[in-house]
């Protein structure tokens, strides 16, 4: 198997240096194989469209980038970690099935380009994912609410009782949120949906290529223009994808944080199902609330990978700088936190049941004391002088 | 001067207590008067249509309240420590003018939705501020570009000559850029039109209230509906603000790189006007690219605002907590941090030369290396074989 | 009153330049006056033994700073926006009373040691301080336990009832964990008590300065000899302090979260002083533990001020870089924060009131099954199938 | 082989969800394997010392424990993700090989305080590497130094030329700084030397433990006593540990920014040894320092860890929360991105050349201005009219 890097100069590469600098990409890459084939086939056709490569040709690498698809599919592609990224990988194979011909795919390309281009489209993919998940989450969420959406229950502010709720009110709240963050997804994905391939390392290409039907052919909306652009995108692109996943987040960490707290004996409100509790290996009692708890955290974890992002792209001159690479892993670890959460999340919706008794048994007397307040206002008496005489009835108490 | 506050229960409050809780809150919320006033008027208007409040009581409390804003124009209203925020310095003021009525005022409304109501006001009018402010800082840049644009000069990746690029390129980046970021201010702006008045303290008011009505009036697109979802949005509004703000900052901070780096005397491609340099104390020879140093910093002074909102926001049940009081610095300073610094950048590009000479200068010959691969690749010769070929050239230089 | 800048070099500085770059530094530095005289008292001293100045010029020089440190005593010494910092108020104003003299006072010294120098002094002082809080925390917490100590309550993990706890177990936890802040204040302490006066811009002094004898009047234990490590421990030395404050407001975080909740009337372990709890302008039953809202948010306050340093600090050349000055502000604000806040946090303690009848209440049955296997234990049971038998007695229960 | 969790209680657990709970723990506990049974080893001895095992039966738990120990030091241990983690692992296989024996291990004893002891040992391991790795990097510098120290070259502040610096200067500021780092490590690693071992699961042990000899066998120099703070301690640990290991990456962030900057051609004053430098896919003559990229970026990673670790630890009540488990992984990856930098960093000063000729022509005249003014100074000007005089002749030049 042929491991040379496409940079591949002669001279010795330390091996202490090759694991630092390549680090993880051989492996992330995986989630990029059938991504990188894609635009590799779109540029070979391209090539052979504005002349550079013959039809023969150009038949001949779709076809071996086509079976490199089959192969991945099938779990018989492999990176090694000499070969550095999914990029040499594929060209070392190429060329191993196609000899000289596997080396013109380079033509009219950096791996700067190949790069964004299939992180881009692995981007477009997850982004659409979570948009699914996220409706597939609100499903799940108003089918709990289909069932136990009419009890009541108090609504609490400051972590006392306020005012009367509900349990659909409550669910009403995050499937209202959840619409929120589609939008926010959607509008990533608008922002994302641009096609760098053809921009080289960063300032074009000696060439003159198609870049219109390129992107066409992957799906792109639009061409991003300038090659200064492109490079300067990255670490904005990813920073705003991983804001936008944090904040799919923070909506499971808020909706955890109650069902926390709400889901203790001592209130009762909700019952957490079985299966997303786990025992004590000291305490023979104990059904704990792991799953919630672990949900909860993953906010932290998601919030941390966009940090990560946005203090590796500051005080960095325009071009690309090899610090971009350390970029991939938090988005493609952000992706999978959140993916992953979400599909958890709305499992334990499907199991979740919420308690009519120990509900109604919350609702005691000063949850209504802003209502009676307002029965007040209904006489005549000003809001601030009918707060004033109904709150002389919680004078001594705590 | 009328000092109760809204809640005032009559037991003695401590002074150090008094100012933790209070914090900046009186001296932030001279920003928000006016919108404070505004949504008053709506909601007086709407209590009037609703048979709440008699004609002539809202025309007096209208024309209090507009009094209130006139006075604010002249620098003349006051927020006192004691009154803790602009809400009730404003209910104080009514009341000592209009007697009872200034108290009918708060009928069917909570401090948490009047607080929102007032902060969403401001997010809409600071985030038009935003774009409008980026529209102009990429009118400067091309204003630039059009006297510089057509110099060429080297383009760097890895901080190393790579290959030919020009002034109008680089700037040409910004700009770009610069759309995007007005693309996101502007999905952000619609995100966060949504009206939370009448939701009351997160559970709605038990009053039937004409809500469409008053979002109407206060020009927001949509009625936020789930008053459990509008307290869960305060948090998520605010990052993603914060988030959007930080990449027009994150562009600031590029250009900032760029600039201090390529009009160091080694390069002298750019050349900072005098006035965004500064001297030392110490040595005589020193004009100090300054604004610019300060300007790079800045973006991660917004990042941390973010950060700062994700933290607080995160492991709270739903329903208000009152550590999102601490939610409103970071976006006001986040706001006034940007917006003075695409204020300077804009400013900056006014009087920003590039050095044609210089430029001219760093165009030195391994700049066109690719350049020449791909002569050879015209003549036929694979993209690889060409790239081994020229690179013989520089094999025994650094 | 001189206004000069020390650069000034005499061409016009825009307004809004200037605004931009002095940002709150003229209010910030207050806070130095004090230590800047006296560095300059010290420095004063120095240059008159190694024959720079004469007797009675540092006579004369040390009466005009002790006479400056009187004024700001007596709330008399200003900073105005236009001198920028303490260092060219101080300078200013010792030129308007001893004309030339003034100006010698800065020979052997830049402005970069200075204000490194009065931070330094400033930080000692304040991690002392915070040193001295941390120990009345404790004894606050002390004079709790030893009123309520006794009382037994059910210990949580999970946020489910565990094992049994007591309230005196609970507090000592908390003056456990107040003892290794103070030891990470000390630690830290330790660590920036280095002199750095006499160091320069960073490069040192083409004068041979006697830096021993300046770091031993101003109390420093050691000099920091490299004048370019002097620069690069600046972000080193600051976020180390924002770490350590931040690890003191994470023990009030954690000590607020455990009081919010266990003083919910659900139930009632603890009882939060009224003083430290606020109302609602819509719910007139409410008493809200704000205090304890806010300490919890300020633990993130602080934590944003420390990634704002670190943020700051990165991808910098070593030697000065303006961006620094930016991390004064974060902590100069973290010092306010956790001294105000460890204050507040030992007030309350001192209100603070166990109730030993709902803490009975809450001592349910499973709280003990933990005792119950291990009384099979000392019967000759293996743990693990004694933990099997107890556990059967909940194998129905939530 | 047995996979039965420590605390199951027979209902089935879906695999999505253990997934989701099992994170990557059973991967990341390798590194604890050793750690564990040398806890396990000093429990089973203590347990047999107070009478609760026979000398046989501790004799052959620590006859197991050992083999383990063995085993893994020869690759042949393995935890399987059905395992959860390293500690039922063990007690897996013990039970396997010793029957009922292998449960009582678990008498007195919580998975977490298991899971701490474990993790402190590491903790522990790992700062003295941390230690002896910064010796090693101090070690490789003065080496460079000893070669290079005594080349003059322009010192820079604002990225400007300042004054005239050395090699040897810049080196010694790295050496100084580590030094504190050093300093850092050492507080830190006496902070977290307490004993957890012999706490539960937080609240202690319904039996009588000897805690102070099972510390005492492990090297610990003090027992943590109280149980709750054990807890309370996780995250404040883990937190200071990365905020230290942050700072060891800062000065090699900066340092790397410097070599990237100064060993650009348009400077030359350092050399990178070619295998710290990779090449382009695209551009034939590139030597790009990637190796210096990476570590600058990798600031950014450590620095993102500890924020991870800062946004899980807080708004969570005492006692364990599950949360908890999450600061595992940014902890050792903290450790791990560290040491692997202070190598690499280590190896590149053994090659790292400094070129006597450019760092010459970079003392371009302008660098001695403030010596020139302190010559004026030596002949009785004051500094400040010396200052003006020298000025003058830079006045019209940039």
């Amino acid at each position: 198997m042929t491991t040379k890097k496409l940079w591949d100069k002669g001279y010795a590469v330390d091996a202490e240096v090759e694991d630092f600098t390549v680090g993880t990409d051989y492996l992330l890459d995986m989630q990029l194989v059938r991504y990188d084939c894609l635009a590799s086939i779109a540029h070979a056709r391209m090539l052979g469209r504005i002349g550079i490569l013959k039809p023969k040709e150009v038949e001949r690498l779709v076809h071996g980038l086509n079976h490199i698809i089959d192969l991945w599919k099938n779990g018989k592609f492999t990176i090694s970690k000499e070969q550095e990224d999914v990029h040499t990988a594929i060209e070392n194979r190429l060329t191993d099935s196609l000899g000289d011909l596997g080396k013109k795919i380079h033509t009219g390309r950096s791996r700067n380009d190949q790069v964004l281009t299939a992180l881009r489209l692995y981007y477009k993919d997850n982004l659409k994912e979570c948009i699914a998940l996220s409706k597939g989450f609100a499903a799940a969420i108003n089918g709990f609410s289909a069932e136990y959406g009419g009890i009541k229950l108090p609504g609490y502010t400051h972590m006392r009782k306020a005012m009367p709720s509900s349990i659909g009110l409550w669910a009403g709240a995050f499937t209202d949120s959840i619409q929120d963050n589609i939008y926010l997804l959607e509008s990533t994905l608008r922002l994302v949906d641009q096609s760098p391939l053809g921009t080289g390392a960063g300032y074009g290409m000696p060439l003159k290529l198609d870049r219109e039907s390129t992107a066409k052919e992957l799906g792109f909306s639009k061409v991003q223009d300038n090659p200064i652009y492109v490079q300067l995108s990255r670490g904005k692109f990813e920073s705003t994808i991983l804001h936008v996943l944090s904040q799919a987040m923070l909506d499971i960490n808020r909706m955890a944080s109650d069902l926390i707290l709400f889901s203790m004996p001592e209130f009762g409100y909700f019952e957490i199902p079985s299966k997303f509790t786990t025992g004590s290996s000291i305490m023979p009692q104990k059904k704990n609330p792991d799953v919630l708890e672990l949900l909860r955290a993953k906010y932290h974890v998601v919030v941390s990978y966009e940090m990560q992002v946005k203090g590796i792209s500051g005080n960095l001159i325009t071009g690309y700088n090899r610090d971009m690479q350390l970029t991939k892993q938090p988005v493609m670890a952000g992706f999978a936190v959140t993916e992953q959460s979400l599909r958890i999340a709305a499992h334990l919706f499907k199991g979740l049941k919420a308690s009519k008794s120990n509900c109604a048994m919350g609702l005691t007397d000063d949850v209504y004391a802003t209502q009676r307040a307002y029965d007040l206002v209904k006489k005549g008496v000003p809001f601030r002088d009918a707060y004033k005489e109904v709150s002389k009835k919680y004078a001594g108490k705590k």
